[in-house]
């Protein structure tokens, strides 16, 4: 039995189940992976708690919403104090995404690689200002960085790009990357106007109270950037990314594409260039009938990836509730031991 | 550079064509995974070729049905001769599935893995047959079995099973799994009786002369077996299956399921039961339309897994002709090595 320090920064929707699924997995996460994972220290946005042995992952799982400061932390306790005070082999980062700054996450991220700990993140928000530096940094201390949960939560997308299609060369990566966009355009479909679709999106859940990061292509953008680095090697950065939103488009244009029996999706693509090359872009796409995201639902999350080996593979997720995402972490970590 | 010597059974479609991945991605197995890979001897019908320096992968790639034996090789000599002669580090099982006997893959995998090699194989045969005792022969000599061929061809069945669904108990396995079946249920749906649609698929190509392993469920079951024993951990056999055939479908049957709405799939099926067991089925089977397989076509094979970490998470491949089959080989071989 492997024992396994971690440390944990945020304890929100994607943190707190993850401890919860730790702490109900205990038993197979010891038998079948043979590591005992001790959570030697949490940190939120009140403060932090220590115990080396292992905090109550029961107790730290049902706090809903209030900080550990209030029971068995200590207030105004940073996570880089954190970082800095325990002894850890694992650093998992859940704050909330930051697309200006990536921060609390970024720079936690940079303090634990620099630790030698490994991290697993499902934050977009570092991962997309800073991929190649953390990936270096990761490189240079021996230490591995994962982040399954930022692509697609649930779905293994990063894992079939880089385990699966081994030795192939990746012609075309497609992808619903955003539910927000693929919601308000099922709904345009169906007849509403663009400002009512954003308004069912919103009382859905599925879009943000400001949705321009998901009209305007921004979370998609994100999302690619992630996946074109992690799984085609290539140091993208936002700007690389042609973008064009959905806000111009109307339900006359919505209701031309259905009528001619083609499928109006939101799609992040990478298309292989003669140059061996990616061109990276988000927008509204016509898709054939038959394309697999086509029949994708509007709550879905999904990839098709196009290579010279492996045919056309498509993988898609159904997440109800981040338990997906959030059990995305311990998939990565059982990755990196194993 | 690690050196990988490697022996491969069987120059059919599958193999031939994994001679020739081997041979145009030579560069990048050794550039990107570190193995120089020689095929130090190649068997089929007619004979087998041996060099211990690695036979030429351009010449075998472009046989075309003829043997070995008429150029490189010397006729007569066995798969089990040439097992015992070369020290090898791999063995590929290539040849065509057999059923009743598994042979002759059977006897040489049990051959390889005596002599501590590594076996990757997309040879249902064996598998089916005498999963149990290969995967504890691998154990007992500490080498690995791979077979993500075996199952669906390119897609990686097994590895999101096995790899991804980390932790999780598995609820439910749904799939896809035999192109002829779902081929002759989609030609009925659109108005053919039994017999024309059978003989559409055999012209199509997805559907063997006789028609009797596809349409009574035993090419199903057996890939039903071989998912169960590998991702679900079971001891299966293909008695276990719950076997339901399509040849007492009517074309009003299959028309009063589109009438409602609904889509009729043959449909592979392991359910978890109360008591931790799972239950397996081959049936035909009413899927309503936003089921992530009823918008698969006719030619796709895909599975669905749900499970209660990872929400339903659904994978699909079309294949149109069998290099993402034989590219499955160079995965598994990489994922022994890395």
């Amino acid at each position: 039995m492997q024992r396994v320090n971690a440390v944990l920064s945020g304890l929100g929707n994607i943190g707190s189940r993850f401890v919860g699924v730790l702490d109900r997995k205990r038993e197979i996460i010891q038998s079948k992976y043979g590591l005992d994972v001790r959570l030697v220290a949490v940190a939120d946005v009140g403060g932090a708690a220590l115990d080396e042995d292992g905090l109550d992952l029961a107790h730290l799982a049902g706090l809903k919403g209030r900080s550990v400061a209030e029971s068995v932390g200590k207030p105004g306790v940073s996570i880089l104090q954190v970082l800095d005070a325990v002894k850890a082999d694992i650093f998992f980062e859940a704050t909330p995404v930051n697309l200006q700054t990536g921060e609390p996450g970024l720079s936690a991220i940079r303090a634990a690689l620099r630790r030698r700990m490994h991290v697993v993140t499902p934050n977009k928000g570092p991962l997309a200002l800073a991929y190649g530096e953390l990936r270096d940094l990761a490189r240079e201390n021996g230490v591995q960085l994962r982040h399954s949960g930022a692509v697609f939560g649930g779905l293994p997308t990063v894992n079939i790009g880089q385990r699966d299609l081994v030795g192939a060369t990746i012609l075309r990566i497609e992808a619903q990357a955003n539910l927000a966009n693929s919601y308000i355009l099922d709904k345009m479909g169906g007849g509403m106007v663009y400002r009512e679709a954003v308004q069912a999106a919103q009382a859905q859940g599925c879009c943000a109270p400001d949705e321009s990061l998901d009209v305007e292509g921004w979370d998609a953008v994100i999302k690619l950037v992630i996946l074109a680095n992690s799984v085609l090697g290539m140091d993208a950065r936002i700007d690389d990314v042609a973008r064009e939103g959905i806000t111009h488009l109307t339900p006359d244009a919505v209701a031309r594409v259905r009528a001619v029996g083609r499928v109006l999706k939101y799609v992040a693509m990478a298309e292989h260039q003669a140059d061996g090359t990616y061109h990276l872009s988000v927008a509204p796409r016509e898709l054939a009938p038959s394309h697999p995201l086509a029949a994708l639902g509007p709550l879905s999350m999904g990839v098709v990836y196009t290579s010279d080996l492996y045919g056309t593979i498509s993988a898609a997720i159904t997440e109800e509730e981040p338990t997906p995402s959030a059990s995305s972490l311990l998939r990565d970590m059982i990755s990196i031991y194993s």
